[in-house]
């Protein structure tokens, strides 16, 4: 038996294979149609899926669960808003039911779906009580697994951790509250901060990279970090500091057994992970006892497929 | 059948007897001896619940568990340090296991009680998902409900959600870091900020009734709210501002179906709740979208007998 795991993207939705020890066996890429709306795309889904499993000389019988991974809020009753992808009170989950009859279908937030995976097959494996993912990449996202199982709260509202607000910042989160985590600790936040620096006058070498101000990305404040740069040091620590308190307040509140880092920025692993622990105790309550392990996500962009393809495991 | 819940605090220490509708039948109250150490406290609170059984004309074979409420973090393995009490590193469950032999016993953080207490019989009931509750006292406390059972994390450190940050304030919490929630919403940080504003010389009815600043408690701020006071519109504007940025963090991390609200300045409820919620959605992700309840707590200080006395449903 197999799984299969779709995870749809703002620009592609890729649809993989994967058996039954998390391995991808085969995996096909289509672009996400975001003009054509919903049916379009789940129709294309639907033929996708079908020509992986000829391709690989299967049949729908030989298929245990679909799911699906999706970049936005569904609600309890499975209906989805997705203003990138032009998606507006979508019945999402009743029309994949319909679609893929015969079959078990689930569907979750992208960041749930990521911390299903590394819970199953990557850095949060046999971490039964409480695991934690944070995604470090335009935004802040969050997934939590309690008991081997997604946690999506009451109302699938849960996990939206780059929302909590853990200070007071110079610009609005897009979400219109000040002081979001990932007002602070994304790559978006990074960008900003360190546009704002330069903006006001100060020397970097990111200046000798770039046209304008809006070229410059994490992996430069990162990299000039590498090499000394006093306005990426300002803009690093600033990140890590507040990574620091939001990582704390999450301890505060669920205390995991561990804490994996993902998304783009987590690849400046060596970067993030040095001395954070010391800092994250400090906003620790208990700071004389053990908190959990702090690391880096280990699945990388196949969390989406496999995440996707076990939603349903420990459920069923 | 009957349970035994033993509420343990600075002060004084409550014993209840409790049936198994959550009544209870009967509770003997003795001074928390604080200055002998904490096998003369277990010697007390175990000769105490002897009386009230045979007060009751029942034997301990009538006791089904046995609960204990500890103003403090209890480890995993059972060890309690609790400074208030004179308990440093106490093998506090190994010795009420020892003591209570042939009985189940239990302790949990009296926060956790309490939330147990309102989920079972009070503000909270059937609320299976996930309940959440507040309690706004000296500091702030919270015990969190999942499926069912007290949520306490990988390491019994979670749901001090007292100590998540959520903004940046102007003074230190007793744990060291600055911005967290109890520092904003506490009965202390009511007091601390009217004798801030008093204090730069603004004027205000309180002063009218104490001899000191010292002398001002938050039940006076919200009378001087109530009529009017501009001081304390100020002060308790600020508190509900923060407490709106606290649950709305609360709810974009745990998504409960309801919030309770408890402890001593819970008693002003109509000026808590008034405006509250729409304060809240401003810091929720999802504002378009209904999120849990939030109410007042009902048990009131019987919280912490019950809870104790039925620490051990839904885990047996």
């Amino acid at each position: 038996m197999y799984n299969i795991g779709v995870d749809i993207g703002g620009t592609d939705t890729k649809i993989g294979l994967v058996d039954l020890n998390g391995n991808i066996i085969d995996k096909l890429v289509l672009k996400t149609d975001t003009i054509s709306g919903f049916d379009k795309v789940i129709n294309d889904i639907k033929n996708t899926v079908d020509n992986l499993i000829n391709k690989n000389d299967l049949s729908i019988s030989d298929i245990e669960t679909i799911g699906f991974g999706v970049p936005s809020f569904i609600s309890k009753n499975g209906r989805v808003t997705c203003v990138n992808l032009g998606w507006i009170d979508i019945e999402f989950v009743p029309k994949i039911n319909n679609i893929f009859k015969g079959v078990k279908t689930y569907a979750e937030n992208d960041a749930t779906v990521a911390a299903v995976a590394e819970y199953r097959f990557g850095s949060m494996k046999n971490h039964n009580d409480v695991a934690l993912m944070i995604t470090l990449g335009t935004g802040v996202g969050g997934g939590i697994i309690i008991n081997g199982k997604p946690f999506t709260g009451a109302n699938n509202m849960a996990s939206e951790i780059g929302h909590i607000v853990i200070g007071e910042n110079y610009y609005d989160c897009n979400c219109k509250t000040n002081g979001c985590f990932e007002t602070f600790c994304s790559a978006t936040a990074i960008i900003k901060y360190a546009q704002k620096l330069i903006n006001e006058g100060r020397d970097s070498i990111i200046s000798n990279n770039i046209n304008s101000l809006e070229d410059i990305t994490a992996k430069m404040v990162f990299d000039a970090y590498r090499e000394g740069d006093k306005v990426s040091k300002e803009v690093i620590l600033r990140f890590k500091k507040y990574l620091a308190i939001g990582i704390g307040s999450l301890i505060n509140t669920l205390d995991p057994s561990i804490i994996a880092i993902g998304g783009g920025v987590s690849k400046a692993d060596d970067i993030i992970l040095d001395g954070l622990c010391d800092m994250v105790r400090k906003n620790v309550l208990y700071k004389e006892h053990d908190f959990g392990e702090i690391t880096i996500a280990t699945l990388g962009n196949d969390a989406g497929i496999i995440g996707a393809a076990f939603l349903g495991e420990g459920r069923i």
